[in-house]
Formats: structure tokens, C-alpha cells, sequence
């Protein structure tokens, strides 16, 4: 970043704000890398949470992005849309510096997050129990906050109240 | 892919509404390379398009994904809103694979962008003037259009009525 960062120190607000913007998502933005090629890839998911607040989706194996998460868990988690008024970008989002990890139909947890899942997403139904579709949790590293125009911060795993093992 | 791969052949349908998608776009998420560790991340950006149809974005100096596009120009565009009812997943989107080139305010042609960028986001008159903002074209590449479950296809810039040079 220029010496002009505009990343301001985190606060309360923020790490309010953060939480806010994970609990609420329905679906986000995942970014992944391209297997082949090592390019960015971009693609919707429905998003959900663990019981811990985990960000978690149910993505099925058909997808360029399960096969990319498969080959490299490194991927990122955009959320906090912005509604269809006014300039989107002074919506707050968050950005997700994420590792996959993948909970399968055989996994002790699964009809756990099954249940919790439909709860959120009661419209899965209509798939969730397709074979090639399997949990993956979304585990956040470091997050970007912007809360709008120079409202911008860096947070911590522990800022989102997520203790990461 | 698996076998089972789900890619329709492309036909007139899908080219109609990848065009759709992306004329229609006023926002969008931007997966970049972060420059020090080759991972994914996305962030909302405003989107517009040239009058040649490219995606075209207004993005800050200070924001980490024009320092990204500056060491990788290689990035991703997701266009394609859900409302706020319904499956997101079933709501059509695209995923551009792209190359970014920068239109600086010195170049010949940003008076021009920033008039047709000012009709179709009259808001960013309170920043376009702003010394840190420059344009940015998101050139596709391949596209992979997703108009919902079991609607997948693959488009090339010409599917999209883009002749890149």
C-alpha cells in the first residue's frame, strides 16, 4: 500500500460491523485459483455459518470452483451486498482471506451443519442431499473491512470472534 | 471437470443474456492476485462499460486491488445480481476471466470514459476528479455464464459481441 494508507485502527464499530456483515450473508463472492492456469476465478456461493460462525457453503463437485479448492484451499469470501439503491460501493463489505475445508456426506458432522444449513437455506432442500454436493468451511485468515469511503480495516480471526485452530 | 461435466453448447440464448449481464452491471467482485502471496481476493468494484462494450471500472490507487492489477494484470469479474428474494443461486451470473489495462487521466481517451461513466453512475462525481482514480478495462478472456441450475456455459469474447485486440 502507498505510504497514504487509509487503513484506519480497528474499533468496536468495526469488529461489530465485520460480524455483522459474516452472520447476515446468504450468498457471497468466492474467489478461487484457476487449477490449470493459477489465474483468479470468481464465482457466486450461497453462504451460511457454522455454530461457531465459520463461514460455511454447500458447493457441489460439478463446479469450477470445488475442483479449484480441491487443487489449492487458498481462496477468498466477499459478502455484505448492497441493496439495488444509491452507490454501491459506499455499501459495507468484507473481504475474507479464507483456507477450504471440506466436510463430506460421510464426516461425524455433517447432518449437523445439514440441519443448520436448511435453517438458513430452507430452499436446499431441493438439492442438499445430491451426492456431489458436500459442506465446505470457509476458514478466515486475515479480513479486509470497508465500511465505505475511508473506512477501511484490517482485522484478525479473533476480531470476527473466531478462535482458528 | 468430471465426466459429467454440466457445459451446454452455446447458443443464442446464452449470448443474449451474457450480454445482458454485463451491459446491465453497475457493480461487480474483482478477484485479483494479492502480490505478496499469489492468493486469491475479491472486492467489490463499481463496473460500467466502454462504448465497445468492455467492462470498465473506476478504481482508487489507495484500494489493495489496483496495487494487485499493477503486479498481475490477470483478474476475475462476477457481474449478475441476485434481489433480495429467491435461491441467489438460481439467479443468473457470469464470470469473466480478464485482463486489466489502465486508462490513466493523461491518456487520450478518459475524458471520454468519464463522461459515459458519469451517465451510468452519476455519483462518482463526488471522487472520478480525485487524483488517486483512474479507469480500469477488464478485457475477457474465456466466460463462464451460469444462468442457474443446470444452465452452464462457456463464452469467448466474440460470444460476448467483443472483438479484443
Amino acid at each position: 500500500m502507498p505510504e497514504t494508507s487509509p487503513i484506519r485502527p480497528t474499533d468496536d464499530e468495526a469488529r461489530a460491523l465485520a460480524r455483522e456483515l459474516i452472520s447476515k450473508a446468504r450468498f457471497g463472492a468466492l474467489g478461487v485459483l484457476e487449477p490449470q492456469t493459477d489465474m483468479p476465478m470468481v464465482s457466486r456461493i450461497s453462504v451460511s455459518t457454522t455454530a461457531q460462525g465459520i463461514p460455511l457453503s454447500l458447493i457441489s463437485d460439478l463446479s469450477h470452483h470445488t475442483q479449484a479448492l480441491k487443487a489449492d484451499a487458498r481462496c477468498s469470501l466477499l459478502v455484505g451486498e448492497p441493496g439495488s439503491k444509491g452507490d454501491p460501493l459506499t455499501h459495507p463489505r468484507i473481504t475474507l482471506q479464507c483456507e477450504a475445508r471440506f466436510i463430506t456426506r460421510t464426516d461425524d458432522t455433517f447432518a449437523t451443519l445439514r440441519a443448520r444449513y436448511l435453517s438458513s437455506h430452507p430452499k436446499a432442500q431441493l438439492y442438499i442431499d445430491f451426492a456431489d454436493f458436500n459442506f465446505v468451511e470457509l476458514r478466515p485468515g486475515v479480513a479486509h473491512l470497508n465500511g465505505g469511503f475511508g473506512k477501511a480495516f484490517t482485522l484478525t480471526p479473533s476480531d470476527l470472534g473466531l478462535a482458528m485452530d
